[in-house]
């Protein structure tokens, strides 16, 4: 019982890419590179996707993996609007830790607001791509 | 003409194996297999989705079907955020009855407001499965 | 134990006489007639008042009578605004369905809300008159 | 540097089908077409979906594709509940026009709010078809 | 065709007797008889009731007499709380005139809405006792 | 003291030829010669402005005028959202009785708010072009 | 002068029969009997009734009667939805204390507004049926 | 087991001096002397401050002292503002009763609602100084 | 028929003067004579006023004058505030078309809903001056 | 540069003349009289309209005079319906000071909400006729 | 009686030091000792606390001292939370006047409401720590 | 540098011994000892009280000393209420960590809303105890 699964929602494809001065220039993938070495006894995997859709068929896959000793998830825009991805998550045995890069309380009225936090088992929020690598000892620590 | 379609919407895939005790043994597939057998003379088709595109695709498809007597659409979650899902109801010909398994109006705040009741001919909520058997009596009737 | 009982409120009095070419021309007198004579071996009866106080008066007699498998509710326009409704409900033993003849979440926003479905069995709107049989069937599958 | 996207969401494809006493019998290929053949110099393309993710994916696409001098967006009803299209056009370089064929702003409540106007370089509404020629036209300006 | 029915709602019973400084010393029985004399040819009628059920049964009855000229409700507080009155007047053929004889509107906040306005010919608040005649003076020029 | 002045605010000087299927062929100033005929004994005048200050100017006139028996006001769209018209009533001594042609709480839920009702002696509403009349009874029986 | 009035509202005929593992086994004509043993000097008297027009008529009568000490009112769910059961309190002279069993802002949003409340002498909430033993004190100590 | 703590908020100390034809002449200590002889048996304890702090910090020492029996807390102002009071109250042994020397239900909106109800046993409100005699009342009863 | 009126609403005469490195250094004068030069067939007009009743006065002059192809309304901080304006659009015959030089949408709150935009044929927003031209083709489209 | 110009919106024209025992008897002019006596090196100016377009006028005349030291400005009820006002301010150069004779804080809840204190450089609210002088002292300290 | 109490609430000991580019580098002690100086006949005291309960002590003490002609209250962010506050203001004799540095009206929404307003004197916002000056002028002006 | 202050809110001292079956047995004193024995490079210090001014004095002497490496703040129920302890967060430099033992989210509606989070480095809720460790490895790797 060893994985950890990462997954990314909509526009975060677009990290080291996207406005670099505000964001950085470091892409997600060379950022998952480093975790994975950094937890070499972990099977560390990450899954992007901009549809809602495949959000919810994967966390249902990992949802019912017995060796999945918890979910990173970082749902983006969705965060916001989907009910589906918290039911998701409410039908699932597997722990999920909700993340996001930027501290979400300090933007629009309409991201103060997650459809996913009360069926997470917790929320990192505002470390930047850091918080990816919290979650994991949240997880670990479980 | 003969066709029902029966569509369900996301975390829907689950039944029999989420919190059983809760929504009990029996999956979606074993309750088709007894709800097509109640209807010889009916041509019963079963969809499910995670992704709302996928939902509104075969709304489209079935829509204009001539054959198609009338859908039947437990659509979860996206029930209560889906604008679009709506709106491909209002946009096609065949008649569709809204269903939930449980009973939606005794659940949290955000799941008393339907994007699509409005759109279908009726709904039928809270009588467990038998809430598809009840859709398929009323589509009969129509 | 064979008893149905089947109630009405504000206004329903006047089905087939009010605004014919909308709600049809059959009272519901008629089609209590043709519904007692499809369920010869159910004792169906059928209560209407415009007074709040009788209709939670008669949830009270049938609610604890061991008789009786089911009560069938249009509480027409109380359903928007009686809590004292949805209390009765709660507080006796024989379970309850509300059925609306019009689909009530495609009109204006104050019949959006009811106050008596989170305390229902179940829900059934929008299939004109053959919602109560409907509602006959949903009672006899419980 | 000639291309333009023009890009539809949900329901969409049903243009010159759908309710065509109100919509008209114009199909969008069609009028793609004679659209295509008014600006002989400029590459138009034209995509539609019913996934949000697509959408989104294809708005990735065309959002670092320095070819491309504006994208012209209607995106259906995903206007009104989408957050994340609304960061996919934040997210990009290419300057983004939102248009509707009806006047959104005469309809329902809950289609006066948009999740992306105000990342969109501006909105033509009420035009019929004709609002994605006067877009072409305000992308030709920039 | 000559009878107009004056419908008084809960505790206006109490016109003459309750805080006579503010509503003035005389009772509803007083002014109805000045009332009726000076409009001879007119058979005015006067009911009153506590009770909502009667209210609507009231309307009801008048409400498909053919001599019947019009309606004059004062609801009262049912005025803000009763949905089931609105659908009365809205079932029946008579038309229906809303008076109060306080000035509603530089009231509290609940009192500023009518669930009867939208259901009624027309409204006459503020004129004290008066509001009564100014409404069989509507009712006279329909 | 027998002068009583009628007030119109924003459009209403296209009535008769603004949409006369609905509101008719009668222009205001023909009803107002009709008016005039019927109460030779009372000066009756009218003047209309689109401009919200010429409105308070003429209340500032006619309100410290002891000529003045009252004012009829139909303060047209500036009911609802002129709260300085509102005050200008209540600085104001003779009193003004507010008129509206349409029934103004079946209309638009932003017409349901006024700004001037409380300040007025009462309202009239929903009796078409008699409102102005009613009124005049009203100020004659203060 | 020694007359106390007991008011109960919907709903509260049930006590001692209604889920009787929480509300516990005593009804109120067995709990009535206890309390005017204790108060042998004072002349209580109880009412129950699930009309609305019922209770209104009721506070009328001991509302001007110059016996009556004051009224004890339990309105059950009419608490939060009747204005009328309001206005019928402020138009009498006996002095009213509203009574709950339950702590009512302990339950739903609807149940802690009270439409009773401001026009009460005061409000006892939450200790059972003790509860109308504390209101008897506190009509006494007026 | 033979204390009962009476806690007193903000403003509180000001009593007997403060608008005393509101209020009245007597002093919080003058009418505690009074309370204390009533009940020889009992020792009555008094706290007042203007910190919300003070307030939480006795309620936690009271909260688990076996010797006493309640706590009656007027929170004053902080009965509106407070959510850490509440949590106090919550997290401690001791029941607490909550009250008000006016009616707070019959001031302006912000005092309608409290953070304390839902955690406190019960609720008295509007009886003047009585409204502490009836608390201990209400806790010897318990 | 080949007029076109231009009608300016509050503040706008200030367009080159105000915050010149926001709005740009042309004032509304220079653009209205580069934009009859570009249209030598069409009678092209320009109205400013910072009176509503001016605003009112013009669409009602224009609206009936069959030489008038369309007018274009930037109504300025009016468009968010005067239901008279969308009243006045609604009566008259010459159809409307709403602009706004910045995008309103990605502004503040108040900015979001605008009062006439249902009663115009549509809305361009956000492409600077080139709003009023692009206003233009769509009313030469109609 | 030694002018001050004071703007006073609708129905301050009335001040003296109004409710004298609430809003004194001292009209504004008198007052202006003192008030220019005292600063007899300032150029002190008086302007007064019920139009809010005049307001606007105003504000654009003396916003970009160089002479002009700053604005007194009590808008009366236009403060709290014209975004247009603020617009104004917004767009002028000399400094605008917002205030008011009464508290407007502890008046009706429509007057507690400003659409021109953020664009001002401050407010001076609730000190009666000296709430003016009080103003200029803050213009000359700026 | 020459006495002037300032009041400073929580982390106005701050000033000079927290972000001096915004808020200047003066302390508020060196501001208050030239303030001092300005009025040599009166005796201005200054006091700051964190501490909501310590503000209401001081309130309590300065609110009854027949010497004290007016407070000054900048509550800093309890301004727009404490009730408490408010009330306190209510209880005492001595005028006070509401101050703030910056202009509150521009900052976040939840600045925009004060619990302490409606119980002061008047209200001085905006004009940096010329904001103190000007309320002993207000105060001294009484 | 190397000093953490770890800062409890109201009602954290009463960990351990608050309904142990949920919050667990462990006193927060015990958790601090093993939390400082694993990072022993570290000095970690605690403070906690149930006042809020106390919070704030102590977030203004931490926030400008040098030596601090970053505050752990569990501000408890003030999270919430206190506007004032979001402020102090804002005036001080060393950078701030939001942490909750359980989800809020998951809890009421008033819990969601955070006053501190848009003023800290970011937010850590859910974890139990861990949540404190997450939060100096959130400030570590700053």
């Amino acid at each position: 019982m060893n994985r950890i699964l990462i997954i990314n929602g909509p526009n975060l494809n677009l990290l080291g890419r996207r406005e670099p001065d505000i964001y950085g220039k470091i892409s997600m993938n060379d950022y998952m590179e480093a975790l994975v070495a950094d937890y070499p006894s972990i099977e560390i995997e990450y899954f992007q996707s901009n549809h809602e859709g495949d959000l919810i068929d994967t966390l249902h896959e990992a949802g019912f993996d017995e060796n999945c000793l918890g979910i990173v998830l970082n749902a983006g825009a969705y965060t916001h609007t989907s009910l589906a991805l918290g039911d998701a998550i409410r039908s699932i045995e597997t722990p999920v830790v909700e993340v996001h890069i930027s501290n979400v309380f300090s933007r629009e009225e309409v991201r103060r607001h997650s459809f996913i936090s009360d069926a997470c088992k917790g929320v990192i929020s505002g470390f930047g791509l850091d918080s990816y690598r919290l979650a994991i000892e949240a997880i670990l620590a479980l």
